[in-house]
């Protein structure tokens, strides 16, 4: 799906995930606050992914091709781009299995060489990991004067810094966080007290 | 605490469960959702209570106190008196710990003929769950001309239809239903899919 003109009242879907125990195993859970314009909670998704797993694409797409705002939404939003620890979104595939564009959002500009180092202790399918990161393209943006730059990644051709700026600055308030990711991550960080994970 | 005049941007935390597997032991978990005026999300919260336990009045007591919003809320609405199916909160307990006016929404007239039957058959301790609903006073209030009336308990003296009705205005949006409640109630029904729970 192509956005040009970006309405004050657009949809998004904002994704985060709950926080687990290190170096355990099993599932975490990945929350989808889905927002209209800066303000209106429309509705709120969530599915569980496996920790340091492979299926956070497919079980994101799920969530969202699932939801019954699916029609309604123009825009995917993750806070970064992996979930439960490395279980890491191809924002790409993502993109093209709910055909809506995906933005990444992060606030440094990452280190790739600590990411390829860890992935490449870690996991003997390191190389399909670390795959994604070769294809992100990493984009500054600063929405207010005032404000730190905003680093993302984005997927989708039509997808311009200039279209994601306007994004940014109809589903923001006050933070520099787009609505829909700031309430995500305030889900998941409720999971944070340790008697809760 | 005593509330006189109701501010615009007044603080108000909305509580409600996630569902579980019926017939299930164990734990079940309760979301708290900070709002300021109708719009704003400024925190959320959670704790775990046990299913059919007796220990939600101390656990959301628990939760509220240790917010760090707990110092700017001005008052406590709850989606329902029974959490995790029957862990009935004392209201009058709950406001007595937190030192702030509790309110619970409830959209029908409870039946308490089944209510008293249904603990009898399940609780050996059935008396001490059936004295906090032999305390409750209902009122029922028409917010919009055209809406359905909400009914709902309160606690602390202060509290007047009046006091309520001004809480309701102030804190919702085109629903009937405050926000935080609203939003409380959307995040525990996330839990709803059963490869959820």
């Amino acid at each position: 799906m192509k956005l040009t003109k970006i309405k004050d009242e657009i949809r998004a879907i904002g994704i985060d995930d709950a926080p687990f125990i290190p170096h355990t195993k099993g599932k975490t859970r990945v929350f989808g606050v889905i927002t209209r314009g800066n303000q209106n909670i429309e509705g709120i998704e969530q599915v569980k992914i496996e920790i340091d797993g492979t299926d956070a694409t497919e079980k994101l797409a799920e969530m969202i091709r699932t939801s019954k705002h699916y029609g309604q939404i123009r825009v995917i939003m993750l806070n970064g781009i992996t979930f439960g620890g490395f279980n890491i979104v191809d924002i790409d595939e993502l993109a093209k299995l709910t055909d809506l564009p995906t933005i990444s959002v992060i606030d440094t500009n990452p280190n790739f060489d600590s990411i390829k180092i860890a992935l490449q202790k870690h996991f003997e399918d390191w190389e399909t990991r670390w795959d994604v990161f070769t294809r992100v393209r990493i984009e500054q943006v600063t929405i207010k004067s005032n404000s730190k730059p905003l680093f993302f990644h984005y997927s989708v051709g039509d997808l311009t810094a200039d279209i994601i700026k306007q994004i940014f600055i109809k589903t923001s308030q006050r933070s520099n966080s787009p609505e829909c990711i700031r309430i995500a991550h305030m889900i998941g960080a409720s999971f944070l007290s340790k008697k809760n994970i």
